[in-house]
Parts: C-alpha cells; structure tokens; sequence
C-alpha cells in the first residue's frame, strides 16, 4: 500500500479540497479492519462519530491545525462518552462524562477522536495484547506501556496518537515500532482527566510519523494548560529562550554524546543503527561532542523506581486493598513495592529528583541537545515483558524534553531509533533540531504486515 | 526617640545627600546596642563590615535600591563570612563560605548585611531567647520562627530584615511584634543556601514597616531566581496578570471575608481590632464580600504537619540520629513523627495540598484578595511556645502570597495585625491592594520599650 498520510500532507490535501476528512477516516477505518483483529491496537474504536465528526468537518472551512485528522487517544485518558479501562478489568464500567483538557484541545484543533488505543494495565508493566506489525510471527512485543498508539500510527490506523511516559511509555513503544515521538517537558501539558501513574513523572505527548507533526500535536497539546512543577528552564548561553524559531534554515545542532551507560549498555543491533546514524548526521555537519555524565546519575533508576512505586501505590491503595487479585503481577508488585516504603525515603528520592534535574540541566552548557540510542535493544522476542525503561527513565526523572527519531532497521529486522534530549522548556528549539536529524536519519521502512 | 526610618525615606535622603549610609548605620548599632542585652534578637552583628561598607557605598552613586540600607538576615540563611546557627548548638562551628542567592541578591541592590538575627532552632517551634518588646516585663513571645527579624523591625535595629515561613513564620512574629511582613508565592524566591524546613512549604520573606518597604525588598529577592514548583498562577477575570501597575491611585479593592473558622476562632482582644479595621477599610470603599471556605479546608492542618514533619525529617535523619540529645522536645517530637509516616501517607498530603492549591485558587474569583486577622490570639503571655500556626499555615499550605499589616493595639497592650491573601503569583496586585489598605488601618504605635 501507499505510506500513511502524515498530519501534514493530509491537512494540506483537506485546506486545497484534494481529501475530504471523511476519506481519511474511511482509509483509517480500513486499516483497522485490515490489521486490528491481529495486533489488538484499538480498545474502542467510534466509528459512527468519527464519520459524523468528518463529514460536519468537511463541510467547514479549516480552522484549527488538526482540522479533520483522524488521532488515536491511549485508553488511560477520558474521551467523553466513550469507557477509560485503563488496561484494567477494574474500569470495565467506568464511562468519562467530559473530555481530558488534553483531548478537549486537540478536538478544538479540529481533530477526530477515532477511538481510544490500549494500553499496558494502569500504564504500568503487565503486557497488553498488543502485538508488534514488524514481527509476522508475532514474537514481539510492541513496547509498552503506549502499546496501542505506537501500533496504530506504525500500521497507517491513525496518522498520530497520544500516548503518555513515565519510566518509558512513549519512547519505547514508539521505537519497537518504527515511529516517532516527543515527550514534552514535565508539566508541558495538563494531565487532568488521565489515570495517573506517577505525578512528578507522568508526561503526556504524541506519537507520529514526522518532527512536523510531532510539533503541530504538541502545540495543540500544550494549549491544554499544563502543570507547573516544571524543572526550572535554565537560560541557555546565546541560546533563544523556547520560542518558536525559524525552521526553514536550522543550523547543524551541537550534539552531546552520553557515551558511558548509553553505548556500553546497548546492544550490538542497536549499537550499529546508531553508530550509523550517528556518521550521518556527523557527515551532515552535526558536531557530536562526547559528554560526561553528571554526579550521582547511577541513581537514577532506584529514585525513579522509589517515586513511581509511592505514587503509583498511593493513587491505588483502596482499589489494590480491595480487589488485589485483579491486578497484574508486575504493577501488584510495583504496588506491594510503594506500602513498604518510608515516607522520608520517598521524600529523599524526591529531593534527589530535583537535584538531578539541576545536574541535567548543566548538560547544556555547550550542545543544543544530547544524543543516544532510544532503547538498549530492539522489540525483544517476548510477550511477557514490554522491555526495559532504562534508557528512556532517566529522561523521564529529569523531566527534559525528548524527541525520539527512528534511525533504521536493525539486523534483526526490528526498528530502531535515537533519542534527542533537550534542556527543560526548550521544548521547540529541540524539535528544530530533531527536524534537522531527521532530514539525515531518513527512515522510511514500513512493517512487513504493511509490504 | 523618633519613629524608626523606612527605607523608602532613608534612600531618599541618601540620594539626597542628607543621610550617609554610615549615619544609618551607626543609628542602628546604637539601637541594638540600647535593647538587645534585654531582646536578643541578633546571634551577630557585624558592625566592622558594616562600617566598612557604609563608608564604601557612601563614597558612591546610588545605583540599587537597597543602596546603603541596612538589613537583618535570619540565621538560617547564608552570609558569606559569618556562621549561619539556625538555632542549633549542632552548628556551632559552621561558617558560610558563600551567600545565599537570595542573600546575593540584597547585596546586589546595594543593602548593607548587618548581621544576623536569632531563629528558632532550625526554624521549627522550640522558643528562642528572644523576648517581646512590646511587653517591658518580658512575659510575652515575640512568635517565631523568625523572632530576631520581627523584634529587630520593630525597634528599629534595621528598617528591615529577611525572614522565613513554613507555617507561620514570618507573619505570625511580625503580627507579635507590631511590624509588616510579606510571604510571596511560593517559589518565588531563590531558597538556596537556607537551611530548609519543608521544600514544599519553605518561603523566604521581608519584615519591614510599611507596603512601599516590602515592594521594593521583594523585587530585590525576587530577582535572586526562584524554584519552579509553585502554584499554577491563575488568570483573573478581567484583571492583570502579576505586573507592575500604576499604584499611584489604586482602587479601592474588593475582599473576601473568610468569617468561617477565622472569625469564630479569633479571640475577644484579636477581634476588636479585626472588626474596627475592617470597618475602616469598609469606609474608605472597600467591599467586603463573605465567602465560604473550599471543601476540605478542616484538613489543612494535619496535612501541613505530615509535610512539614516528613521533610524536616528526611532533611535532620542522620543528624537527629547521632546527635539526638541536642534537639530541642518539639522538634524532636515533629521529626520523630516524621520518621513514622508511610510513603503513601505523604504522597496523599502532597496530593492533597495540590488539589486544595486549585481550591483555594477558586476564591479569586470575585474578589481582588482575602482578608482576616493574622493571628488567633496576640502574642501569648508564655515563653514557652511561640504561638499557634493555625492561621497562618493554610497559606504556607496554599502557596499564595500573603501581607500582614499591623492594624492596632488591642486591649491586652499587644499588636494585632490583618493579613491579605492573593491568587499565586499576583503578588504585586497584592501588594497594591495591600498600599490601598495600609493608608486606612494607619497603624504607627510604637513598643512601650521605644518611648
């Protein structure tokens, strides 16, 4: 079949009347049938309001930017009208009486609600059934816990999803899936209406197939509002300060290279897609400067593990007292984990937090942004695991932005794809410099299932 | 004596060429050097550092605009060069080798560090030495924890000085002791370098004499940066966002009267004062609107004690371990608390003092500030406690800014004062609203001790 339309050609098709928002969601629709039954990306799909939805945008002029695009909304926020399961047999009745502020921006900018993507139990660990499109034996696992809203943008269901992180939900599943996506600055986007995991780590944000889209969806998202115990933004030296710049001309980025944990953890797969990808751009012009790691960040993954479990615990603690055995063994263990613990550990971990937040930021002094592989390996061969958060967690518990960029495929045929990690607030600047990479990163493979 | 110079008047007549910073100075030293044998509001006073940089800034041109004032810092904030005590006998022998940010910033502006001002040991609840000077018999607390600051402003011993609170620290002393306090927002302020109490309630601070004082004190600490956790400011209907407005001629303001728990817990002395003030400002065109409390403002106390005791206690774990003896009983009792609290217990305050943030961002809506008295009681006849938190903390809790502007002497011969609460982050409006109402409760008694 053809590519999937991005958000970007589709919008430009619907503005000069070449595409009527409702072919876009009947070609979305057909995806759906064709590949759903298989990969079990779609929990709800609303099929009879998103053609309602179309034809009524297709008889307006274009307002906002996301007029008559098709999105995919992780089942973890609400979607009035339509069940938040959350994963979980727990919420088989519970139906959201009004949009998230999230979707309620994206459906003022236009965009069709198509249905709601699965996701992992509570976001947290226990695979869904989600199966991964690159794997025709159906070995992999797509990643998690974003599973359905990688799958669905990956296989053309919808030409960009939301999803959420907070170890590695958005990264992770969207490499193991050959997308892209950005996780915005903690605090970027309001949260309100979204089964929480972990407040000082929960990042809501889009997946999609170009840095283009990635930043119409993440405009449309930050004017939900957003949080605001942000990382304090920190002024970069002769940098612009989060504005929107000119793209037309972006120059080549400086890139700080995390040498030490990222390329020794790595995989041999993994490691030649990156170490490919990484020529490129340096060919390209981009100066790629190794970089040492700040004090104390061999921590980071007990804190960010101390910090989810606690506040992941405290969001269930009725809930997990009284229905237990409806939990998945992962996210009870994950739970179990959070009762035991101390409220003065819990609150050094937070302390910690915020001093590796202002460690990271130091990170910035000389480069636009610091460079690495996305995950440590490709989708494992595995359903029973959704992998490891470990490269994309200490993003995560930094709270930075990140825009994840798929660079390859790997010798074992699975996808795989560098992460770009930007100072807190620059949020745009990095997708400038995302846009940059892509130009060079030039991936365009789709999954087998799509040939 | 005179009536003690504010600091609006002293740089006037520095500017003028009337006043040498040095004069100012010696008028100060001599204050300290008249009371504090009886008050002991000071733990150092730097008079050859003073003099120096009197002599110094008195042979320049004003440039800041704290230029040759001299201010009093709380002994739990860095001055490079002398000992920051905290109240502590544990930290004896511990020398700033650096300002604090905030510190830092005052000496950008041009302020002379006088020296530093008695706390309560490590800002929590344990009475301090210093005594009240509005009562000649020495009966009365001068509240805590920042009783240095608080007695030093009101006789005259600096025009202004640095405080800090986590409940009810910094107005509940100034409202003791007959002086003006303001908290900002939370965050506002650089906490750096400040011995900390509670990350989530810690707010740095000005005592001063009058609305103009404070003004000019906050933007100087504002400017030392601040934390980026606070509150999420929230647009006002119709009104301006956190800027600096025309306070030539500002209208008479709308306020919210909170007569539920403030007016029925407020003793007979406290309520005479509070009833003729409000019927002053009443007068003078102010409406007075009564309002409800948001729902679940009965918790506010429990929550901001288990805040408070789990960080103290996260902060003192290894300190209070080995060195027990050497805590005074109620801190020793706060943090032994602390140490019991689960995780999951305070992940739910922490929650809990997010959602009532939100709350209290709803009263706004029709009003331009809050108003009721400071304090339950005036200053106790013990020195045994340093008053109650009750009705300070919410706001601690809360985030928002607060002034507290004495509003008379009531019948028991001690200072009662008003505090005015506005929506986080409009603390310049507040201000405005506070200079409006100031003109009206036209407090200038003086303690007996001054006469």
């Amino acid at each position: 079949m053809d590519k999937p339309l991005t958000i970007t050609e589709a919008s430009r098709r619907i503005r000069d009347g070449r595409l009527a928002p409702l072919e876009l969601v009947e070609t979305c629709l057909e995806q759906i049938d064709r590949f759903d039954d298989q990969v079990h990306a779609w929990v709800t799909v609303d099929e009879q309001q998103a053609r309602r939805t179309a034809e009524m945008l297709g008889r307006q002029t274009p307002r906002g930017p996301l007029h008559g695009i098709p999105l995919g909304i992780k089942d973890i926020a609400d979607v009035e009208g339509l069940p938040t399961r959350a994963g979980s047999p727990l919420r088989e009745d519970h139906v959201a009486r009004q949009d998230a502020p999230l979707v309620a921006a994206l459906r003022r900018a236009g965009a069709i609600l198509l249905g709601k993507t699965v996701t992992v139990e509570f976001a947290c660990f226990d695979p869904s059934p989600t199966l991964n499109p690159w794997d025709p034996q159906w070995r992999h696992t797509p990643g998690g816990s974003s599973s359905g809203s990688a799958v669905a943008v990956a296989l053309g269901m919808c030409p960009a999803a939301i999803g959420t992180q907070t170890g590695g939900s958005l990264v992770r599943p969207a490499t193991y899936c050959g997308v892209a996506t950005c996780k915005p600055t903690f605090g970027r986007i309001d949260t309100g209406g979204i089964v929480p995991v972990s407040y000082h780590l929960d990042h809501p944000g889009p997946m999609a197939r170009t840095v283009d889209d990635l930043e119409i969806l993440l405009r449309c998202l930050v004017a939900s509002g957003g949080a605001a115990e942000g990382p304090p933004p920190k002024p970069q030296p002769g940098g612009r300060r989060d504005e929107s710049a000119d793209s037309s001309r972006p120059a080549a980025p400086r890139l700080g290279l995390l040498e030490q944990f990222f390329m020794e953890e790595v995989d041999q797969p993994v490691r030649e897609v990156t170490l490919s990808a990484l020529a490129r751009l340096r060919e390209a012009g981009a100066k790629l400067e190794p970089l040492a790691f700040p004090d104390g960040f061999e921590q980071v993954q007990p804190m960010h593990r101390t910090i989810m479990a606690v506040e992941a615990a405290e969001y269930h603690r009725r809930q997990f007292a009284d229905h237990r055995d409806s939990y998945g063994p992962l996210i009870s263990s994950l739970l179990d984990e959070g009762l035991t613990i101390s409220a003065v550990q819990y609150a050094a971990a937070l302390a910690w937090q915020r001093r590796f937040r202002r460690r990271v930021a130091t990170l910035f002094e000389e480069v636009d942004a610091l460079i690495m592989p996305s995950t440590d390996t490709t989708a494992p061969a595995s359903l029973e695991t959704t992998g490891t958060p470990k490269f994309q967690a200490p993003w995560s518990c930094a709270g930075v932005p990140v825009v994840s960029l798929p660079s390859g495929v790997a010798s074992d045929g699975m996808p795989a794809a560098v992460q770009l990690v930007g100072p807190a607030g620059d949020d745009w600047r990095l997708l400038q410099v995302a846009r940059w990479c892509e130009r060079w990163l030039a991936f365009d493979a789709l999954p087998p299932l799509m040939a």
